[in-house]
This record gives structure tokens, C-alpha cells and sequence, in this order.
């Protein structure tokens, strides 16, 4: 049998705190049974929901904190009053020194960047984290990023942004040499803003062994798949994101209104209830909750604020498969091959969302 | 009975050209019995289309042109080669002339835009016009601008598309104070880039009759509807629209492939088939094809260009429509009371799509 995985969570965060983390790390434990927590947070909260789940608790040590990182905390007060001694640096801290191999939170996405930047560091020659999401596809899945760490990017950070993506692809998926498109208004090299333009030229130029350059995808292209990597700077990743998650309720509404409005279609409903279980298990969001930092010296999952313990669950598994894949050894390996374009400097313009 | 209204179509853009743009007309003439059309093209290819559809033969006067704008010219080209003379161009200057109320084309967005600016004009004070589109949603139907006039907007821009799209909400939906929502990646205050942070601001703090402002919105927020205006730049907006265009029809090839799996889930579909064909029809993005070009001294409509004649007939319903309604004069109206920020110059990164 492998060792264990360890696993470190922040446990107050996210919009209901441990009340969603425990039960959380509850059923992940069921799926992958050698999987280890160190649950940072208060312990008084802790301690009696860990006590309903006799099975955890075996598998779980509370690190207790004072201090954690409300939800609306800017990054800035985040720092100021959180680091070293809040729940939500501690569980990045584990990572860093080793005692865990990823860590979770359903806390604030800036202040946990923010800590994550300056805890772990990035990894050179990247010099700006991105935070990566696993799109589901018609064709399976794709890796979209920028999806919220920052907001605009150059060409040289969109190109960075290509190179991390497709380490990840092939780490995640196990994909030799992924297809790469840049996201823009059109597919014509005439399209679009300078950086994009500029970082599709410098893409078309520059062969990678690492992954394969396909050009300029469109908003439906993330949902068709055509590529194994969408990259697009955070703003607009952010909204193409929330927007496509937003469509998939709009139409389950529609369908759902559209069934209770006659008999014969409910009685219909009653025969295909099981095609209708499929699909709303394929549309459930939870299942493709954690944003993946990526860039760090170290796996930091983004679990989505106001999920259940069912969705915090698929984070911490994507946290376990990216410990078990080895997958930031894969992506220094791979960005350090494709020697990503350095950074003159951090500009201002790099603010944290 | 009142006066006809005449639309200018030109009978030479988007994918198909004529093939789809008569039999589209004829079926927007079958719903508005009093539309007159001038067809702007070849003559030698419109008449024929034309001797299979007698009514609209009688409704209609054909124009020859020999220059049409190809689907992948560039706006510069587009202007250089079929200014004055391309079934675009005189489409569009039917209408400054009088002969029309509005033109309606499938041609290439940036060609359209550019021949439409220089021949009609911007509304002073708007330096730069915008598409915007009519999004379907949970509560009815919305605004939302730009989706892909222009990439990239200042506070003052943002602004001046809060005002166009108020304008247009209030001709459109007939509401006496809009509801004006400025699209962005979170909600709160610190969020953003400095544009939009910016743009809130000034909406803020300027209370304006013509409409009301909510605050930032969010991706998700376009499918609920939560305000009757969404305003964003034309990158984000387009990547929004077809983001959200293509969940839908991913989740629709969810739902057929669960259906068929499974031959329980087939009678099923017998006995819903109604509620299948309702929601077919609410998702049918045909419905909701045109994009409205506002700022400019006239109705200009962009219709998708690979739409159908279906599709083609909705663009012209929503000229017809917006010409009935007076439309340029109620926003020129209300951009007036409004008073939007004038403009210094136009800036070298105004380019268009």
C-alpha cells in the first residue's frame, strides 16, 4: 500500500466554516481512504462535528487557531491580521514545511492568493500565480485558466498562462502534448486585443514539444472542447465562467418549468427519471468545484465559498490526485523546459482580485 | 392603417448572401404585413430568389450593386473597396438619405461598423458606438452591451454604455427606469479592474432619472436577469455571450444523449415531447438573433452570420420593430437628459473588432 497523503484545510473557511469542512473531508476520506487531514481552526468548533465522524477523527489532528480570514477581508488586511497565526495560513504553511502535500480552503479567493504568493512563492521564472479550472467539455474535459487570480495579463503573461495550463493538462490528463487556443472575440489573427494578438503570434512562432498551439478559440468553443487548454486573463475567464454556470441553471429551469406545465409531460418526466438523474449529476457544479492555484511551489485548492460538504469533497480530491500525481514536480519540470518568457518586474497593474 | 416601414437589407452579407437573406425577408413580411424592403446586391442573383416568394416580390425593390464586403475583409479594406458602392454601404445610406428606417446586414461586424459610423455618423456626445444584444433570461429578457463593437473601455465609456443601454431598455421594454448592472468578477467594491471600479463610482454618486444603478453584477447574474441592463466591454461581453451560447448547447446534447441511452427515458420523451419542443424553442438562439448598433444617426442591425432565414427574419423584425418605435429618437432623448461624459478624443485603442 502507498503512504498516506496528507492533506491540510482550512477549517473556518468558505461561507458555513467547518460545519461544510468537516462533513466534507468525511466523504473524501470514503473515496480515498488513505488520505490524511490536518484540520487548522478553532477547536471548539471542530472538535464536536469531527466527533460525528468517528472515521475522520481517526484520520484527522486538529491544529487550533485563533484567527481566521473572514470572507470580506481584503487581501492586504488579510496579511496583516491573518499571517502566521490564521487557519487559512497555517494549512498553506503545512504545505510549505512539508507536513502536508496540499492544501484546501473554501475561504476568501484573494486573501488566500495572497497568502499562498507570499508563503510559497512562486515558481521562477513564473512570476504570477494563476488560478486554473477543470471545465467539463462535450469531449471530456479542459483546463481553463485564468479564472479569477488576476485581472488582465500581457502577452508575456498570457504565453506563461499557456505554458502552466498545458503542464497541468498533461500532468492531470496525461496527455502527451495538449492542444493549446487563446480565448478571443474571433479566430482570425485580425481579432481581438494587442496582448492577445501579440501572444498568438509568439505562440504560432515559438514550437513546444510541450504542448501544440491551435489558435484562437471563441466563448463555445470551452463547452465543445476544441482544445485541451482555453487560456484568457482572469476577467474574462472569470465571467465566461460564471456565465456558462449560470446558462446550465437557466436551461434546467427552463426544462423543469417547461415539465410541470402538462400532465403528459410529467407523466413522461416518471419514465426517463433516470436520464434526468444523469444529467442533472452531469450539470451538478460541485463536481467540478477546486480552482487550482497554479505557479506555487505547492498545491493550493480553491473550493468554491458557498458549497456543500459533497462539493468541498471534490476539492479535497482534486487536491489528493494532484499530491498522488506528483503534479508540481510535472509542472516544474515542464515549465522549466519550455522556459517560459521572464518577467521584467511585477507591474501595479497585477492587483490580486 | 399607418404608414409602411421600409428596411434596407443587404441582400449580399453573411454566410449564405441572398440564399437565406430572401426567403428571410419573406418570412418577416408574413408577421409585418406593412414592412417595405430596398434588397441591395446583384440583381442578377436576388430576382430569382425573389420569383419564388410573389408577396414579397410586390413588397420589395431590388438595388444593383457590383461590390459586395466579403466575410474576412477587414474594416479598412471593407471601407476602401465598397464605400459608396457595396450593397452594405447603400443599405446603410438608405437610411441617412430617408429611403429607409433601418438596414439590416450578416455581413462582417467590423466592416458594418465602420461603413455605419462613417456614413451615419455617432449621436453626439457618444464618441463610440456599441452592439448590444437581447439576452434571454429567468425573468423576461435583457440588455446587454457591448458584445464585440469595440475591445477594451475606460470609466467614461462604461459609462456612456450604462446610458445607450438605458436608453434602449426604455424604448425597448417600455420600463420608465431601467435597472443598470456593470458586469465584473465579484460584487463587492475592491473588485475589478480600474475601469470598472472607476465607472462604478461615477454611477454611484450621479443619480440620473433614466435609470437606476444596482452595482456590480456577476456572470451568472445575465441568465437570472438580475437587472435590465448589463453593461461590460466588448471583449468580456462577446466571450459572455458565446460562453453562455454554448453551455446551452451543450447541456441541450447532455439531455438528448441521457435520453437516448436508455429506452424507458425514449417513452418518456413520447409522452414530454411538447415540453421538449418548448424548450427547443426557448433555447433556439435564432430567436434572439441581431445585434443593435446604438450611438449611431440610424438603425443599423448586425445579424448573425450564419443564421438561417428564420434567423435572418427575427434581425429584420427587431429593425422593424425598433423603427416603429421611434427608437433613435427616444435614445437620442435620453442620452441628451443623461448627459454622458464627452469624449477628449478618440484614442488610438478605440479599434474595432
Amino acid at each position: 500500500m502507498p503512504a498516506s497523503i496528507t492533506i491540510a484545510l482550512d477549517a473556518m473557511g468558505g461561507d458555513f466554516g467547518a460545519a461544510v469542512v468537516v462533513p466534507g473531508a468525511a466523504i473524501a476520506l470514503e473515496r480515498r481512504p488513505d488520505v490524511r487531514f490536518l484540520l487548522y481552526g478553532d477547536e471548539n468548533v471542530i472538535a464536536p462535528l469531527l466527533a460525528k465522524h468517528p472515521a475522520l477523527r481517526a484520520a484527522s489532528e486538529i491544529r487550533h487557531t485563533d484567527v481566521f480570514v473572514r470572507m470580506d477581508d481584503k487581501p492586504s488586511q488579510a496579511l496583516r491580521a491573518g499571517r502566521y497565526k490564521s487557519s487559512m495560513w497555517q494549512a498553506i504553511e503545512a504545505v510549505k514545511n512539508g507536513e502536508a502535500r496540499a492544501a484546501v480552503s473554501a475561504g476568501n479567493t484573494g486573501a488566500l492568493m495572497a497568502m499562498a504568493m507570499f508563503c510559497l512563492k512562486t515558481m521562477a521564472p513564473v512570476d504570477r500565480p494563476a488560478i486554473a479550472g477543470i471545465w467539463p467539455t462535450l469531449r471530456g474535459e479542459s483546463i481553463v485558466l485564468d479564472i479569477g487570480a488576476t485581472i488582465g495579463a500581457d502577452a508575456r503573461q498570457l504565453v506563461n498562462l499557456a505554458v502552466m495550463g498545458a503542464a497541468l493538462a498533461r500532468a492531470v490528463f496525461d496527455i502527451e502534448q495538449p492542444t493549446v487556443g487563446l480565448l478571443n472575440v474571433g479566430v482570425e489573427e485580425i481579432k481581438g486585443n494587442e496582448a492577445v494578438k501579440e501572444a498568438g503570434r509568439i505562440l504560432r512562432e515559438s514550437a513546444s514539444e510541450q504542448f501544440a498551439y491551435h489558435g484562437f478559440v471563441e466563448g463555445d468553443d470551452l463547452g465543445k472542447g476544441t482544445v485541451d487548454v482555453v487560456v484568457t486573463e482572469g476577467f474574462a475567464g472569470n465571467i465566461a465562467l460564471k456565465a456558462a454556470e449560470g446558462t446550465a441553471r437557466q436551461v434546467s429551469a427552463y426544462l423543469r418549468s417547461a415539465i410541470e406545465r402538462s400532465l403528459m409531460a410529467r407523466i413522461g418526466y416518471l419514465f426517463a427519471r433516470g436520464a434526468f438523474r444523469a444529467l442533472r449529476e452531469k450539470l451538478d457544479p460541485r463536481r467540478s468545484n477546486g480552482g487550482i492555484f497554479l505557479g506555487l511551489n505547492g498545491i493550493v485548492i480553491k473550493s468554491h465559498g458557498g458549497t456543500d460538504a459533497f462539493g468541498f469533497a471534490a476539492a479535497v480530491e482534486l487536491a489528493y490526485d494532484m499530491s498522488r500525481f506528483g503534479l508540481i514536480d510535472r509542472i516544474r519540470d515542464s515549465v522549466t523546459q519550455t522556459r517560459p518568457i521572464a518577467a521584467p518586474a511585477l507591474s501595479e497593474s497585477d492587483g490580486i482580485v
